[in-house]
This record gives C-alpha cells, sequence and structure tokens, in this order.
C-alpha cells in the first residue's frame, strides 16, 4: 500500500500519529516560510505542510504542480486555523518525506466543482472530468441505488439470470444494432433493445421471479436524455396480476427512496392514462404541482370568438397568485408557446383581480357572467392567472397545455428539484394508430395484454381496447413502465395480425416465443426502469449523461476513445462485409 | 397472485389451512379411485389429491397432461404416506377447485434430473431445459455468487461502475466483435474484450476501488469452455501493490468459498510460474493432489538408452499404489500420451515390487542400482509406479507429462469436485517470443508492469523480464488473473516499442491512455475473474454452458433464437455496408 489512510479520513484524534498519504496535488500555496499543500483522493482532501527548516523538501514540492500524484509521509498535527468546512479541516500532516509517484502536465481545464472546462472538452478528457467531486458523486450514487435495487429484489427471490447480448434482429420497435458474424459469414447478431422476449422465455422456464441490471441498445437520433446504449433494471414475475406487480415495484421505489434519500415515500396514487391526458395532457405528469387543466368549451364556445368558436378543444389552467404577470411576461409566454416546438397559434389570458372581477384578453367577446362562470370552473381566486389554449387538434392543444403549465410550475418555483412527487399511469390504450402508416402500432410492445374484458373490443374497435399497462412517473419522468404478457399463443398470434404481421412473418420474428408458449406459459409480467434516468432524478441532473461514467456524444461518439473508427481492411475482409463509399 | 403459496412451502404445521398453488403438471397417476397430480414449480413439489366423489375435478385432472399449467385450491391435509425424500413430503393438497392456466403439448425430452434430450435438443428448446432441477440451480448458484462479491467489493469500497459495450477496436489480443455505426458511416464500434483500458482510466479519475462484473467479447474459434460473449468480475485498484490486490482478492475467494460453499479456505499458497512449469508442466496446476514432477536427466541419461540419451527432457511422476497397473492399462496409457492431441513418442513405466526392487519396461538398459536412484528421487515406495516421458522440446515434453499427471489423477480419484485445492502461480514472465511472427507479445497484457527490478533487462534480454503478474488457480482452472500495471507513459511507450508498435500506431490505438497517463496516473492494479468458470467450478460443471441461461453452441450460434440471421437489404443499406458473396 502507498498509504496508511486516504485523505478523507484522519481526525484530531488521529493527532500524533505517522501517517502515509497518496493522491493529487489539489494546490500548493506558500505562506511565509511555510508551503502548503491540498492532497485530494476520493475520500477527501488533506493539508500537508512543508516548513522552511526542510529545505530539501520545500524545494519538492514548491516544483510539484497540480494533478501531481504524491506520497507523502508525515505527522498528524492539530492546525492552529481550522476549517470547519472540510471533514479533515481540524488536522494538517507535518510533511517528513515526499515521494513524487507521478508528474501531470496542466489539466486542459480545472478540477473544481465549478470548473472553466466546456462540455466538448470536458468529454474528451472525461477522465479528468471524472476527478470533481460533483460528477464522482453521480457514480457513487449510481452504485448505492444499484446495490439498494439488487438487496430489495434479492430478499424478493428475484434471481438475477444474465441474458445474452449477442442476440436476434427483431424488426419491431427502434432499430436495432447488428454485429456481422465471422463464423456465419453474411449474418449478423443483433444487440438487444432490451430483454423483453428473452425474460419472457425464463417465464416460460419457470424462473417465477427473475431481474437483470442490464445494457440494451438502440440506435435512435439521439436526444439530450438518451444515449444508444443505455441500462435497464429490468424484472419479471410469474403467477402474478397487475395489482402484485404494482405493489412488489412500489415498494423497491421506496426501498430505494429509503436507503437512497431517507425519505418515506407516500403510498404512489394511480392515475389512469385517460385522467392523465385529460388534466395533464402528458402520460407522464409532474404532480408536484396541481394546475390541472379545466375543460371551457361548454363555457367558452358561442360567443363570436372565432378561434374558439371553431376549436375542437378550449382548455386552460389556473396559476395560483400570479395575477402579477405583468404585460411582458405575459407577452413573453405567449411567444413561448407559438415556438416551433410547441406550436400553438396563441394564449388567452385572464386575471382574477383584487375585487374579484376577471379581466381577461379576449374580454370584449365575454361578458362578466361568462367569464365569472370560467372562473368558478377553476374555483380561481383573487390574485391568480388563467391561461387559456385552444385549437383543432384536441391531443395537440392538449400537449401545448401540458408545456406552458410545465412552464408555468418552472417560473413559479414549483418544482423542486429535491422534492419528489411519484405515481402509477395504468390503463394504456393497447393500440395507436398510425395515420401515416394506416396501422396500429402496439403502444407498450406486441407482448402486451389487454384488459380480459376488452378483449371482445379486438374484434370491432381495437382502439379503444385497454392494455394492463402501467408507467412509474416520477417528477414528470417516466422512470419505469412495464404490463402484463400475453402468456397464450392463439391472443399472441391474434396480436400480430392486428399489428399486420403475417402468419409467416410473425413465425420468423417470434416463433421461437410462440413455440415456447405452447409448452406450457404461466400468466407473467413485469416492469423495466431506465437506470440512467431514475439516477439522474435522484442526483437532481438535467441530463442522464452525467451519471454515466463515459457517455456518448448527441453523433453516437465516444470523443474521449475517439468510437467508431474505420477498420482495417483485412478485419471487414474476415467479416466478409464491405463498406458502401458514397 | 395466482396462489397463497409456492410449490416448496407448505409443511405439516399449515395441515387445514386452504391454499392456492399454480405450477406445472410433473406427473399425475391414478390409484384406485383417486387421481395424484404432483405440481412443481421453482420452490418444490406438492402433491394434488382428486378424490373420486369429485367426479368434475377428476374428469378435468384427467385431461390434463405433463407440463401443462395449473392453478389448484384446496385444504392442506397430512399424508397418509408421508415422502421423506421431498420438503413437502408429509402433506397434500385436497383440491376443491380446479384452473388451467395454460395447456401445453408434449415437451421433446422429459423433465427429469436425468433427462433423454440430448445436447442439441436441449439447447434449441432451452427454456424447457431450464426446468430441470439441475440446470435451474446453476443459475441460483451464479446469483448467489453474485451477491457475495458485490457485497465483499461494495464493503471494502469499490464502486461499481458501468464501462461502454460500444467501443473502440484495439487491434492486441484477440479478433473483436464489431457493430457498424449508421449516424456515422463506414465506421465501426467495437465490443470490448474486457473494460482493461477504461478501468485504468478510472484508476486516473481517482476513482481508487472500482469493479464491475461485465460482459466482454472475443471473436475466437471456441472450445467447449469459451464463449463468444462471457462474465467478468473485474476489478482495478489504486496505491497499490501485488501484496495488496493478493490479499485483496484472496479475502474475496474466501467470502465466496465461506458464503456459498461453507468452506473456510486456508492462506493460499503462492507458486512461481517458474516452478509451476518445472513441477507440473502448466502454469494452472491442479493441487488437489501431488504427483510432482521429478527430473531425471542426471539419472537416465547415458546408459545406451537413445530415446533418453538424445532427449532435451526426461522427467516422471509417482503414481502412490498404482503398481497394480495392468499391462492393458499401461498399454492404454501409452496410447492416451501418444494421442495427437498430446504428441508423446512413448511411455516408460516402472513399478515398485513387493521386495523394494524396481521392475521396468526399460530394465534392459538400466542397473537396478541405476532404478534405486530413479525410485529415491521420487521417494518412492512398494507399490508406487512411476511413469516417464522424454522429448526433444523440454517445454513440449512438461506438458505431455502435464496431461499424464491429469490422467492419473482422474483415474486414482485425486480430483474430486467437492475438494477445492486454490493458489496463487506469481511471477510470469512479462514477454512471451513467437517462433512464428519472429516478435514479443505480452504474456499477459500491454499494460503489466515489469517488476521493477528486472526494468533494466528490457534492453538487454527482454524474454528474461518478470511481470508483477498473477493468476488464481482452482483446481487446475485458472479463475482469475490480473497485473500491477505500468502507470508511467515512457515506460508504456516502450513496452509497445518491444512489441513492435511503430510509435504512430502506439498513438493511434492507446494515444488516449497514454494521454492520460499524463495528467497524474496514480500506481494502480488489479485483476479479473471469469464468473462463468468460477461458478461452474462450484457448480462442479465440466463445461461453462450449464451455467449460462442461454449459451451459445460451438459455431457460436444461439439455436433457440436461431441468431445470427442474414439482415433485410434495407437494413444493410441503412449502415451503408455490402455483404460480399463468395
Amino acid at each position: 500500500m502507498y498509504r496508511t489512510h486516504t485523505c478523507g479520513e484522519l481526525r484530531l484524534s488521529d493527532a500524533g500519529k505517522t501517517v502515509t498519504l497518496s493522491g493529487w496535488v489539489q494546490r500548493i500555496r506558500r505562506m511565509g516560510g511555510m508551503t502548503f499543500c491540498d492532497l485530494r483522493d476520493r475520500y477527501g482532501i488533506t493539508q500537508l505542510v512543508f516548513d522552511q527548516d526542510q529545505p530539501e523538501l520545500c524545494d519538492k514540492i514548491n516544483h510539484a504542480g497540480r494533478e501531481w500524484v504524491l506520497q507523502a509521509t508525515g505527522r498528524v498535527a492539530e492546525r492552529t486555523s481550522k476549517n470547519a468546512n472540510m471533514s479533515t479541516g481540524d488536522i494538517e500532516i507535518i510533511v517528513s518525506s515526499l515521494v513524487v509517484l507521478n508528474e501531470a502536465i496542466t489539466p486542459p481545464f480545472t478540477i473544481e466543482d465549478n470548473t472553466d472546462g466546456g462540455d466538448d472538452l470536458r468529454m474528451k478528457y472525461r477522465y479528468l472530468d471524472l476527478r470533481r467531486d460533483a460528477v464522482r458523486k453521480n457514480l457513487e450514487l449510481r452504485h448505492k441505488v444499484t446495490i439498494a435495487v439488487r438487496d430489495y429484489l434479492d430478499k424478493q427471490g428475484f434471481l438475477e439470470i444474465e441474458t445474452p447480448v449477442l442476440v436476434n434482429s427483431t424488426p419491431e420497435g427502434a432499430r436495432d444494432f447488428v454485429v456481422p458474424s465471422r463464423m456465419n459469414p453474411g449474418q449478423f447478431y443483433a444487440l438487444p433493445q432490451s430483454p423483453q422476449t428473452l425474460k419472457q422465455l425464463l417465464m416460460v422456464s419457470g424462473i417465477d421471479r427473475y431481474f437483470q441490471i442490464v445494457k440494451c441498445f438502440r440506435d435512435e437520433d439521439l436526444r439530450a436524455d438518451r444515449q444508444p446504449e443505455f441500462t435497464q433494471i429490468d424484472c419479471e414475475m410469474s403467477f402474478v396480476e397487475q395489482e402484485d406487480i404494482l405493489n412488489m415495484f412500489e415498494g423497491l421505489s421506496r426501498h430505494i427512496f429509503k436507503t437512497i434519500k431517507g425519505i418515506d415515500l407516500p403510498t404512489l396514487p394511480r392515475m389512469t392514462w385517460h385522467d392523465a391526458m385529460k388534466y395533464y395532457g402528458s402520460d407522464k405528469p409532474d404532480i408536484r404541482f396541481d394546475m390541472k387543466f379545466v375543460e371551457l368549451m361548454d363555457i367558452l364556445k358561442g360567443y363570436g370568438f372565432s378561434v374558439f368558436d371553431n376549436a375542437e378543444y378550449i382548455g386552460g389552467i389556473c396559476a395560483k397568485g400570479a395575477a402579477h404577470y405583468t404585460r411582458k411576461q405575459l407577452d413573453q409566454l405567449t411567444e413561448y408557446v407559438k415556438r416551433p416546438q410547441i406550436g400553438a397559434k396563441g394564449l388567452v389570458y385572464a386575471r382574477i383581480e383584487e375585487d374579484g372581477n376577471v379581466k381577461s384578453s379576449v374580454d370584449k367577446f365575454y361578458s362578466q357572467d361568462v367569464l365569472q362562470q370560467m372562473k368558478s370552473a377553476f374555483g380561481a381566486e383573487s390574485g391568480d392567472l388563467i391561461l387559456i389554449l385552444s385549437g383543432e387538434n384536441a391531443n395537440k392543444t392538449r400537449k401545448q397545455l401540458c408545456e406552458l403549465r410545465l412552464e408555468m410550475g418552472n417560473q413559479l418555483g414549483l418544482r423542486d428539484k429535491n422534492k419528489y412527487a411519484c405515481l402509477w399511469v395504468v390503463d394504456f390504450p393497447l393500440l395507436e394508430w398510425s395515420e401515416e402508416d394506416e396501422r396500429f402500432y402496439a403502444m407498450h410492445h406486441p407482448f402486451t395484454s389487454p384488459k380480459p374484458e376488452d378483449i371482445p373490443l379486438l374484434d370491432t374497435d381495437p382502439g379503444s381496447v385497454r392494455a394492463n399497462a402501467y408507467d412509474m412517473v416520477i417528477n414528470g419522468v417516466e422512470v419505469g413502465g412495464g404490463s402484463i404478457r400475453i402468456h397464450d399463443s392463439q391472443l399472441q398470434q391474434k396480436m400480430f395480425e392486428i399489428l399486420g404481421f403475417t402468419p409467416e412473418r410473425a413465425q420468423l420474428n417470434f416463433g421461437f416465443l410462440m413455440n415456447a408458449f405452447k409448452y406450457g406459459a404461466p400468466p407473467h409480467g413485469g416492469l423495466a426502469y431506465g437506470l440512467d434516468r431514475y439516477v439522474s432524478l435522484l442526483a437532481g441532473l438535467d441530463s442522464i449523461r452525467d451519471c454515466i461514467a463515459f457517455p456518448k456524444n448527441n453523433q453516437g461518439r465516444d470523443v474521449m476513445l475517439d468510437a467508431p473508427t474505420e477498420l482495417e481492411p483485412a478485419q471487414l475482409d474476415e467479416l466478409k462485409i464491405n463498406v458502401v463509399k458514397e
């Protein structure tokens, strides 16, 4: 060992001991004849002191620079000026011998919580970025979360079982990453988008309770919160109904929050997908704050305001105490909802004045009487601000109103990162109609079970069939989701039909699963959490990147490793593939 | 829940309770007017009883078959004829209601410990094979081992950190699996052969103690104990010397054996690579039994037996108490070592007779005097059998003798799967000379540190430089290995030179690591265990396949999923690659 203690370990009670520390130079400063060096490792920072009566040592430390790796031996002494902000702030080490373990050239950015390095630079030198407390703490948190997850699931009788990474390509869902097989020329493996079918096979195997913390892969165009490889907490259970799964995984979340944050989660509210869309315009509502949608078609239609009169949907939110919003602020809100990403045509607002009267931007169309009806519909009070959107497409307008609601939540400070509001969204539709492709798609995936009472509707009105599917939502983020699966091979076949698979293609792509179901499949269901998202929520991060040790950028590149790259021609030859030149 | 209890849970103390069980039909048999059904799940088997006064239920159960999925409700009753071999053997369930949850067609092989299914069939229907106790128990063991590993390492301050799966191709080592990048046409990711360089970067980051249970990938031609994807327990530590690592991971193995097998491992012996080769002809000696090599050049050369007189190496083993071997058995042993896989020219043997005389197959060349000298060299006694090989290449001959020793160990029952002999093999050579390529290769990998005292030899006699590298060997299987790494970018550069890299190629392939070392790399080292091998050892398996849920066959195929397969032309187009037709 190059040390007897870490840099975060020594206390006043250690005074007098001779110790050896190793770590990185955080900074060196001279004061009078003394030289002080803050030595850093993962566990903390300890102050080293070099006295002028040791000229050789002083010379050595004064030649060192930031991020050099040192090994120092000396005596622990009580500090005269203590630093209450540091856990080791009561002591310092009077150094008696010093070894330079490695030199360092000047890092391209400062290794501080508030670094001067930009995103690109920090990604390229990720190994230096990870030296910063702020980033490393996220990885420590991630480690702790996985320990907590495994602890809970193990105690509940789940077995962690590794499923293969080199699997078969399944055309449903996102694009697969593929891997050419040298031993089977012209053939390719795919990397799993999730172990969905494999975990279902494990249920057919009688494994009963399975989980895995597992890398998954999707070749999608990337956004801020997407990575081509991401990690799932993947779970499946047999002989269960939806209620059992919700309880089991509510327990998991309770265990995570208790262990990691010391928070006792209340019983999770459950909201139907229908209500989530109606009251929040989103299947992942942020319920840290209320501000539910109120529909205003009955109240505001038919008074000659053509925008509303022609609308398929009129709805609004009531921002408590926001009547003080200035004209300028309201104009900015209007601009906000008119941005192409949101796409509203305009914004109608109404203030509830001190005397209870309603003053709106469309006063010329509406009597105070009608406006008072509106006020009642919101339960609004003096000092509140009502914001209204309308449009020809109800769903689109609800989505716009959702964005407006979230923005108002931000502006009014209602989205505190240290407050957590979790819920289940349940009763998702089984199918989604695509106007473009003129076909149904599975909303969750093709293995999701319809609610038994809705099965007859599969033939008459597939779009109205509800699924035994559920999402766990925290602070407006979908952290997990799952469903009860189909365990009947005939029902599964019917689903493939509805999804437009020919029997041949269904057999080709999913034959292994449908055949397995013929040998005695138990009723089963499960759920998968997105670990990256879950951890970034717990860490209060805006992007999942900072809870991933070596993330990729928006072009799917690892700029530190410089991957991907071109291959040697010999490698391509062996794999029997060619690159197509443009 | 489709059950109140599992099929392994009910005891005599539950008698009188009304319970619901769900599971698979193990078998159904009629006796008199009664029908008995053994219902199976992961946790056990429980006997269901159907009385003839319930004709409807009897009819239902008698229509069911093997592997049907049933839900039965009934009363727990004490059995009249108890079955002491079953944990639930004291009770049975008098069924009052029965639901068929799923039917099953007849499985292609019996779901029994001793199945009638061949390997190929069991691989194709792996989900049925996994229903067998014998196979499922291996996965349960694997789960327990990973829990134990994480428990130990977490307590020792290791952080589990996920490293990326889509990385850069490194030409040193085995062949990489590669992944074409759609977003970066013409470029490819590689799947990691191990997270070696990434874990070293984590040490540069100051992570201090890292581990990961992680999938690794090697595109090699497969053998019985190799899979294209396999799992490592990958570990790395900073500010440590070899001694620290050996102690830390000896502790891990001790924890695993204690937790999993209830065995207190003794302190692991350490053997130099040189001694392992000299006394066992292998760098992974099986020391469950002694039978060390004895070199006989001094004793047996120069008596006119030309085979020995021309040999570069003469050595033998002494099989205690095996003098009773018949001529036929000795001929079979001779055939064994002459098989092309081993390649010896012949076998010389000598029995120690009751009177202490030595009777050998080469008596005409050697006097009893010389033979007695030989006997002394082995410390052989009456009743022992001495087996001798010789050859022109000392290393080759030692390997042949190693095979003979292991075979004798098998024949004499000295390789008990329930006995474990662990050791460290240390002081590996740094480099291996390849006659074929006329260059040195890194014996471990290019990042392994030479022993500091041997560094001067890098210039004068690279082949004799010893590395700070070590393997953990259990029962003749290398379960783990690692090394202290080079943390100095100049020494690393020198290593690449010795390995025949031009500075440009070293920079191209490993620049990210050598650059990182310039920013203050700590002394560090680590180790990786092969989880598949470790678990199969603990499970007493001959192949790693049976501790992997969904293994691939020798052609790298998953015959259950039918992967790999050809891609749709559209997929190839998107990836800008072509398949080269033969």
